[in-house]
Order: structure tokens, then sequence, then C-alpha cells
């Protein structure tokens, strides 16, 4: 992947298309950049004039006849494509294009955009939009915008990146989050993204030295396969990657459609990849506020428990519940620190965790500084929140300067949860900010901000290191070719051939002598029609459970009977007669996505997966660590240590399977449309797995 | 319940205590009700000096010999409990002790709040405190407070009312609120609440005309049945009461238990009880301000449906994901409304719900009153909301007018999202908020306070009518006296004296007759231990299902031998010999609560509420509806519809005994310890549901 610099650094700027008009969406950029400030060239194109405000104007971007790395394009929809081309003769390599009625504007547009997506391919041209609002830079003063954000050259810089798939609530949301004290670097509005995608355009601010967080809002993307490399990236560089993904209910999804005609994809899969590979969650602007500011000092809590200090009893209740919502732990603190504590904090007030130094504290600075130091050496900590509601004035000033100090002597990360009035606290508010100290208004805010910023520093630990199993087809296996559904025999026979254990069985064609077969399998049995005309087994009749040895003769000509009755003419190739497995009932399923490729549904049985939609995904192949976290992922997931007088299940052989699942859904790729098994039985541990049904449809 | 209006606006205020030193807790009142402009007389009580901060200065409150309200107490702890008594010898009929060191600060603190209670109950003085941080009302400048409370004369008034259990946590709540714009009527923080209690002060400030909404911080009360009788007065009163309720899980309970002392109690109750009452209940900040602004119009949908218009699509698809998920519904437009649509919204928008109307419409403000007109117009909407995003200048304010203009002529709900930044739209601020239209700063938040509004709506209409069951005990009926652990037999005779029905069964004494005993029952058959001694049947061995008739004496003498065997000496009356019920298996439990008294659990058996906790509660006793309400809000509510082969349950039957099982609970109140029906099997519609085991433990 080509690094972006040039798009949000370009030494020069084409405008193509560009207006007599400064009010015109064609000529907003023009007047933004000269209000941004920015440095390089640019250069009007357009066909009709010579000369354009006061500056040099050019028929074509081929004639400017100097380096430029961007254009912004905002010509009519079916001149586009050839603005494109023009913009690849040029040897320009970036284009944002503004203009609409593309894709969203039915098939003419339609017919537009493939063009457009050809000219990029054949040109090299790499494309933000069409049919967005554009993109600005702080960091280069890079202003192609048109709208409100045009008029807002005077935007905060700072380190957050973000793009949007839709530029209206985009800026509202950049709007609110810096009044609320959030820098930005790189700004995009992406549009229809036919040529660069969401996951690629975050790639790449990841890259970008002066990135340190990335944003995105997202309704969907063909190309979200590619959001796993992008978590592993975040992970491996330290820079978190914030998606909302829009679009997660059938009504959000009928808007989603009218409005950008993404493809929105299943938001299930979204949020199994955002977790399989360490993309952060978000779901409202206050969360990505308060993330971004107690990331920002780069400090990784080693673990989830969190030492919390308050001047105000109600702040340290309320922040322990919502802590421990979050997934944080609030241990009690070490014998010496409690005791060291102790000798600090009055009586009325509480020494271990939360602790409420309550104000007495705070008018001592030595004291409270002391305090800090002691619970910020507790080895069972891993970060630090300060509790002081709205405290004004001189007290403000003092905890600030306490904490500014305790932090500089630590790299466990330290927040405040304050909500004084920045007028009655100016100089406890400039020493927060100078000392880089995160402050944020409300405790469960903090709460919710510690813990994203805990479990973020967790996934690093834990998901970088996995890797991907190999995938390859087993050694001489080749599929039955042709879209078809297979019977349960020749499913089964795909599955095995990926090493999944099966109950132990055997196939008994009509005529053959049922003893005779099953001579060496143990009672009870389950006997069922195989057939690939017949998928809905037991809704033909089709399947007997817990048949003696005795009746299996009599049980095959009834299913058998079923069978023919069900579906006439129905081609059938005897009967699978199957010793009873027992244990837990789980279901694996794969599913070819289009907008993630192949992925695995997992669950338990019954009503935990009906009634209860208790079902987890992960996009294949994945590895064991992967396997076992949809395990415990499971509301349920107790279910498989000794509940009810059941023992403990074999987890380590279903992960196993769920790996192999994975495998073969990779290897598969296209030719696999749907596969169920349904059900697994999970023995007790040590016990293994069996596969007692399943269903392979081919496309 | 007496008024507690001369607590809110006294016409004169005693300060007994008062302090020489106006930075000290009992000197910052003095200085504080000097800048709030308190109109009255104010009076210092302190024998200690004759003249004070140039006022006369009383030896005690008796000796005012003048007309007073209102005390503040900050005499040291060993002396509010005589200066409530100065007080009642005085006449004031109210108090507020700010003094700390009673039950928090252990064993002589406990002796001294008992002592406390006591004045107050001699002398009927009605008291706030002790150990809190005051009360203030903007209604009548009363700010008898200390802190940085005190130096906030200039709050806002308004029509929200407060109350909090942790002061330095509520007053920055109330800062964090009034910097987003609510005003407030009455603040108190409540401190140990030894008289005046958070449900009787939040029912008193819901008497108050000027206040229109209450919230309350909560870590517990003893007095948590009040909460109902709340609801109910705020949903008659169309006044929403917001409940936040600290300690909801275990460190946070831990943390309360050392910051107030107060009887947190079981959060699963509270929540609870909030649905069954019409309390609302909250978690943050930002919800408190959201909600208190969309209801401050006093609009109430009529329904769940909302309409939305946007000009950013991005804002309606993130609106509609969580008006969804928070319980609204976004139903397509009628025909004639869609029809209306499309013809002024562009063809680039979309016409149906959520709808984008686009800038375009926005530049022509009689098609967007119209527009709106055409919305609120449509019988199948409830409530409108306008995604307005960041838009500035005069583009908002012809937003603003359209929208004030719609809103005029229409009683449903309007609300506006939108962050535009203030200074670049200031007519358009002042227009909606002198038109008192609400706006909120982001989809995701117009959503969720729109939400909470349809539902307090909803259980105005739903929960005002409804009314509790009379309560008496059967004709006849007396309970085994004593605290003991009753047999099933005796068990099931309370059950049945309330009408509860049981499985067909007989008691057969260890001599009796089998076949005799057992004639007119059906087969197959359970046999259980009948001991008082041994009430884990299971675990002792004491159960056998299934049974056939053939088999019923060799069952009995089996289960009565394990039975002598689990417990040497145990006195057992003989079996139950049961008819097996069949259907759902649910259960149905009573505790009585040291917070709530008698409570009602229900959940459906096995993993349900073993794994899941899937349980839900209702406080003792309750009607029918409610009962309904209880089975519906069960995660797996889906169980008892036709679902899986099975006939769908006797839910009425089923809401039946719930009601009788609280009709019960609440008859027999303290001398029920705990009650168990394990399980209950829920018959097929019309078939009626059995009790097939129970446990009542008596006090």
């Amino acid at each position: 992947m080509s690094s972006f610099e040039k798009l949000f650094s370009p030494n020069a700027i084409a405008i193509i298309g560009a207006s007599q008009d400064l009010t015109r969406i064609s000529g907003q950029p023009i007047q933004a950049l000269r209000n941004s400030g920015y440095k390089g060239p640019v250069y009007l194109v357009n066909p009709r004039y010579k000369e354009l405000h006061g500056m040099a104007c050019y028929p074509a971007a081929k004639t400017i006849g100097k380096p430029c790395d961007l254009a912004l394009i905002a010509v009519p929809a079916p001149s586009v494509a050839d603005a494109v081309r023009d913009c690849g003769a040029a040897g320009i390599p970036f284009a944002i294009i503004l203009t609409a009625g593309f894709r969203e504007a039915g098939e003419e547009g339609r017919k537009l955009e493939a063009d457009l997506a050809r000219a990029c391919k054949e040109t090299g041209v790499r494309a933000i939009g069409p049919n967005c609002q554009g993109a600005l830079s702080t960091q280069s003063r890079m202003w192609c915008v048109f709208g409100s954000v045009s008029e807002e050259t005077g935007l905060t810089p700072g380190a957050v990146s973000c793009a949007f798939q839709s530029g209206g609530f985009g800026y509202a949301v950049v709007n609110l989050a810096e009044a609320q004290g959030i820098g930005f670097r790189n700004v995009v509005s992406t549009g229809n993204e036919t040529d660069i995608t969401m996951p690629e355009l975050l790639s790449a601010m990841l890259d970008d030295p002066g990135t340190d967080l990335a944003f995105g809002y997202m309704e969907g993307t063909p190309n979200a396969r590619a959001l796993l490399a992008l978590g592993q990236k975040s992970l491996e560089n330290g820079k978190p990657v914030l998606i909302w993904k829009g679009a997660q209910t059938e009504v959000g999804t009928k808007a989603a459609a009218s409005h950008t005609a993404n493809m929105t994809g299943n938001y299930d899969l979204y949020r199994a990849a955002f977790r399989q590979s360490g993309l952060i969650e978000t779901q409202d602007v206050e969360e990505i506020v308060d993330f971004a500011k107690v990331a920002a000092p780069k400090r990784w809590p080693k673990g989830r428990a969190i030492g919390v200090l308050s001047i105000s009893g109600g702040s340290g209740v309320v922040f322990a519940d919502r802590a421990v919502k979050e997934g944080l732990t609030l241990p009690s603190f070490s014998p010496e620190t409690f005791k060291a504590l102790r000798a600090i904090i009055p009586a009325f007030g509480a020494a271990d965790n939360p602790a409420d130094t309550t104000a007495a504290v705070i008018n001592q600075p030595e004291l409270f500084t002391k305090t800090l130091d002691i619970v910020l050496a507790d080895p069972g900590i891993d970060q630090l929140s300060l509790l002081l509601a709205s405290l004004p004035g001189a007290g403000a000033l003092k905890c600030a300067q306490a904490i500014t100090a305790a932090a500089a002597k630590t790299d466990k990360p330290v927040q405040v949860v304050w909500s004084g009035r920045k007028a009655k606290s100016e100089e406890a508010w400039k020493l927060f900010v100078d000392a880089g100290i995160p402050f944020l208004p409300t405790p469960a805010r903090g709460a919710k901000a510690a813990a994203t910023l805990a479990r973020f520093a967790e996934d690093r630990r834990r998901l970088t290191p996995r890797k991907a199993p190999a995938v390859k087809m087993p050694a001489g296996y080749s599929l039955p070719s042709g879209g078809q559904t297979l019977s349960e025999v020749e499913s089964k026979a795909v599955l095995k051939a990926f090493g999944i254990p099966m109950t132990k069985e055997v196939l008994v064609p009509s005529g053959a002598d049922m003893m005779a077969a099953t001579k060496g399998l143990k009672g009870p049995f389950a006997v069922k029609i195989v057939s690939r005309d017949i998928a809905h087994k037991t809704e033909a009749g089709g399947v007997k459970l817990g048949m003696a040895a005795a009746d299996l003769g009599k049980a095959r000509d009834e299913v058998i009977a079923n069978g023919r009755a069900y579906k006439a003419g129905a081609k059938i190739d005897g009967v699978l007669v199957s010793e009873m497995a027992s244990g837990l009932e789980a279901l694996i399923g794969v599913v070819n996505d289009e907008s993630f490729g192949p992925t695995v549904a997992f669950g338990l049985g019954g009503i935990l997966t009906e009634i209860l939609k208790d079902v987890t995904f992960r996009v294949a192949p994945f590895d064991l660590a992967t396997a076992h976290d949809m395990i415990a992922e499971l509301r349920a997931a107790k279910m498989f240590d000794s509940v009810r007088g059941k023992p403990a299940s074999d987890k380590d052989a279903l992960a196993k399977v769920l790996v192999d699942v994975s495998i073969m859904a990779a290897a598969l790729g296209d030719r696999l449309k749907e596969m169920d098994i349904n059900p697994i039985f999970v023995g007790a541990k040590g016990q293994g797995v069996a596969a007692a049904d399943a269903l392979v449809v081919l496309k």
C-alpha cells in the first residue's frame, strides 16, 4: 500500500472545475485554501476561463506543466472519469472528487461510477469520493472541502485523524469533539469510496507520524476483511482505531441504503471483526472524546486493575459501579499501601480502593502528593483515577500540582475526573493541559474511558502475537464440482478431510445386510436417511433416534418410506447408522459473507441459539486462542464448566474443531456457500467432540 | 405528609452554631445567604456571642422570639439533638443539619444518631441531614450550604429539583447540568437521612408548583417501598422523577458502605421498583440533562412512533439505530405523507422515515415548514426529531424559524439535534430557547432522550390506572406459629389457602395402604419424602420421579430409608405421591427484603435462571397487568409462545398465580421469611399451571 502522504501534504493542488462563484461547491474550496493558509501553489483548471480569481486558469490538468500531488475534482458527474484520466496524464497521484450523481443516483450513475473505477485503475490515480464533502489537513493546511467545514479553517490542530461515510454527520462530530478539547490532524469525508475505502484510508492514517489515534464512521464496506489487518496495525503501532458502525438495525440499514447505497453487511460480523482485531467500537461522540483524551499520553495499563482516589464518596461509588460493569477491577490495596494511606487519610475518609481522601488532604499538597505516590507504587494497581468533583480555585490548583508531580514519576496512566468550571479554575485547567493529564467531566465517563484504555492495552498483549493458521487443501482432496447441496454423508466427507471428528457411523445402502454393516458399532443408534434431495431430514420423517440394534432394519425401512412419501422421486443412497453421541449440544456454521468472506458462527443448541440468539462469530481462518475467545464470550459460557451435575466440557477439543472449520472455510473459499454442523456434541474434558450432523452447500 | 414549602421558602432562617469565621462550615452559610439575596431575616444563634457579623446573636433558638421556619444546625455532633429540641421549643418546623459524626463514625455516632431521631420525633421538627452539605432554593434564595456550592449563588433558576446522598458528587452534577442549559429550583444534599428520606423529599418536591422534574442520587434507603408511591405520583402529576441508584455492583456497594453507611439493598429490586412505578433510572449526567430538556415542554407522545427529518443522511442512520435499540419505532410514513414529501424533497434525498430533506430544502423556509407540517400531521407519528448536524448561521436561523412555526401548530413533541456553535448561530440558538424547543447535541443522545420521553408517556397510560389488589388472609386460615421451615405438605397448605393450584397429590404416612391412598391419581408419579427436618429432599435421596403405580410401595420405603440415613432422628411424616406434571418449568420466589418488604421473583427453570440469571422481580402486592409485565420482560419470554414444536403456554394462569403469590406475600408480611415454588409447571394455553414443589420458611 502506497503512503498517502501526498494526499494530506500535497506540494500543490489543482482544482478541476474551478468556479467563478466562490459560494458554489466548486468555488468554496478556493476560498477555503486561501483562508486556511495553505502554502503550496493552487492551480485552477477550467477550459472556460484563461484567468480566474486573479490567477491563471488551465484548460486541463495536463497543461499545468508543474509538479502537483493532488487534484480536487468538482466537474459534473459525466465528466469525472475523464478528469481522473486528465490527472493521470498530468502525473497527479491523488484526487478528491466532490461531485455527486453516481451509484446513489440510480442506473445511469452506476454506469458512471463503473467508468470512474476503470479510470482510477487505468491511471493509478488514487481517489477519495465521489459524492463526498472533501478532506482537510491541519498539518499542511490542505482544506479541499465545501459546506460549513470550509469556513472552519480555525479547527484546532492535534493528533486525531478521522474519516466519515457521511460528511454532514462527520463534521458535526468534529465540531462537538473540538469543543470538548480534541485537536485534529487529517479529516476526510469518503463518500462512495469507489477507489479508496475506509479500511485503507484509516490504515494510511496510522502511517502518518502526526496521527496518534484514528476514528472512522462507516455504514459498510465491501472490503470489510481489510479491517482485520487494520486492527493488527493499530495494536502493533499503539495507535488506537475507533469505529462507529452505522446501520446496526433494520431501520438504520434501510436509511443507509437510501443514504450512501453502501453495502452495510451484517452488524454482528462487524462487531466480531472488531473484537477479533482490536478495533474499538464506539457509539457516540462523548466516547470518542473521552477515549482520545485518556489514550493521548500513550501510557498502556499492564492489567485491568484501577486505583481510585476521590474527594467525594459518591463519585467513588458511581465510578466503581461503572468501572466494574466495563470490565475493570478495583482490587483492595496491598496491606502496605492501605497502612500508609490510613496514616494520612482522615478517619472519616476511606483508605481502601476506591479511597476517599476527603477534601482535608487536598489542603496539604505534600500529603496529597504522597498519597498519590503510595497508590501508584502499589504493584496491584495498573492505572489511577482521581475524582475531584467540581473543586474550584486554589483547591483545584493544589490538586493539579500534586497530580502533575506524581504522574511525572510513574509510567502508569493517571486520569482525572473533574467538572470544575474553567472560569473559576484557570490555573488548574492550564496545568492539566500543559502536563498532558487527561481530565473528563463525570465519573461514569471516566470509568468507561479507563476501561477502554485497559482493553486496548490488553488487546495489544493478547492479539498482537496471534497468527492465523496456514490454509491449505488436504493432500489429495478435491471437492465435488458444481453448485449443489451435499448429502449428510458427502458433507461429512468434506469435514473429515479437514480433520473434524464425527460420531462413529456407517452408511448402509437400501439392500445391504444391516447386521454385517453395523458390526463394531455400539447402540443405541441414530438412523438417518441419506439423500441430497432431502436437506431437512427431520421434517421428512427421515430420522429415528435411540434405536436398539434389533430395530435397525425396521427403522431403515421406515425412514426410507417416509423420505419417498416426503419427496417423490428423491434419489436415496440408503441410511446412515450412527452411535448416539452425548454431551453438550453445540452448533458451528460457516457463511461466506459478501463483505467479510468466509466466517464461522458458533453457539449452543436449543433455546440459547433459537430464543436468546447467543451466537458468536469470527472471520476465518483463526487460531486456537481466538477459538477460545469465541467459547468464552457466549453469554452462557458457564455451561462449559462443571454445572448442574454435568462435568466440565472439553473446551480444548471444541476450540480445535473451530480452528479446523475456520481453515476449511478459508481453504474452500468461494466454493463454499454455507456449512452447518448441528449438533456437534461436546463431551466431558478429555472426551473430545463429535459432529453428529452436517450440511454443506457448494457454489 | 406535610408540605415542605416552609423548608424551601422559609420566612426566616436561624443559624444554630453560627461561627465568627465566615470560612468555616458554620460560617460559610452566613456569607452564602448574603450573596444569594435571601430576603427574610437571618438569626444567628450561639451562646458565646451577643453580637456577630454586625447582627444580634441569640443564646438559643427559643430566645429569638420571632417567627422562623428553618434552622441551619452546625453545632458539634453531641449537641445536635439538643439543638433540634431547641428548635422544637422555638416553634421552628424544619432543620438542616450539616454536622457530621453520626452513624458514619462508629458506635458512639450511632448512639448520637438514635438520640437525634428521638429528638425529631418528640418535637415534630422535620430535619434534613445530618452529615450533609445543605440545601438551597433558587425560588426563595435560601442558600443553607457549605463548600464550593456556597459560592455558586449565581446558579441558573429553573424547574428541576434534586436531592443527593452525596453532596460533593451532587453539586458536581448540578454544575455540569447547568453548563448544558439546565436551570434548578430546590437542591438538597440529604446526608444520613435520619428523619427525612429521599423518597419523602422527592415526593415533596413534586408538590412544589415550580418543580417540573425531580432527580435523586441515592445509594439506598430503608424506606424503599415508598418509591412506589413516588412513582405513581410522578405519573399522575406528569412530573418525571429520575433516580440514579449508586452501589449497583459489589465494589460500589462496599464503597457506599464506607461512604454514607446507607442500607444499599438489592439493585435488582430497585430496578424492578422503578419499572413497576414509572420512575426513570438514569446512569449519567448527560442522560439527565437531555431528558430534562425534552420533557420540559410537557408534551407526551401518544405512542412509540417517531418521525425523523435530517439534513445529513448519516445522522438519520445513527439516530434510527439508537432509537430502535431504545424501544422507539420509525414506521414508514403514510402514503399521503410520503407522496407530499416526495414532491418537496429533492430526488437525491429520502422521503420515507427517517427522511433526508438535504440542505436544499432548508434554503426555502416555506418548503421546510411545509415538510414539518406534513410529517406532524401524519397520524402514525407521535413525535418528531429534526437532525440539523452542525448547520451554522443563516441556514440554522431559517430552520429554527420553520421549526418554531411548525411546533406551535401541534401538540406533538418536537425536538432538534443540533451541534451548531453558539457563537456562529446566536439567533437560531436564542429562537430555540425562547420558543422552548429542546435541542440536543448528538443524534444518539437525541434518540435516547426521545425514547425515554415515549416510555414516560407510556408509563402514564399503562401504570397510572393500576391498583394493587386487596390483601387479606383467607377466611378461617391461620399460619403455623413460630420461626420454622415448613415441610412440603405444610408449605403447600399455605399456598393452597391463597388459591395457588398444585399438582394432584396425596400424603401417604409410613404405614398407610398405598393403593387405597393413591386411588384416583393417575401415574406416572413422583414420590417425595415429607419432613420438616429435610429441606433439601433431592440431596437426601428423598425424591423418586416417574414411578409406576406398582412401584409406589417400594419407592416409599426407599426414600424414607434414604431420609433416615441422611439425617438421623429426622421426624418423617410419610411420603407425598404426586401426579407428574408437564409443561414449561418455572420458579416463583418470595423474599422479605429489608428495604422493600415482601417481593416476588420469577424465572424459568434450568440454565435460564442458574446460568443466565434471567429472573424478574416486583414488589408485592401487584395486579395482573404487572404480572404480565414480569412474564414479558424475561429475556427468554418467547419460550411462552409456540416454539420448537411446543404449544403456547398458559400465560394467563401463570399471571394469576403471580398475583396470588404477591397477595400471599403481602398478607403474611413479616411472618414470611422466604418462599419458593420450584418448579411450577406452566401447561399449554387453557391448561393452567401446577406447583410441583414448595418451601415456606417462617419467621
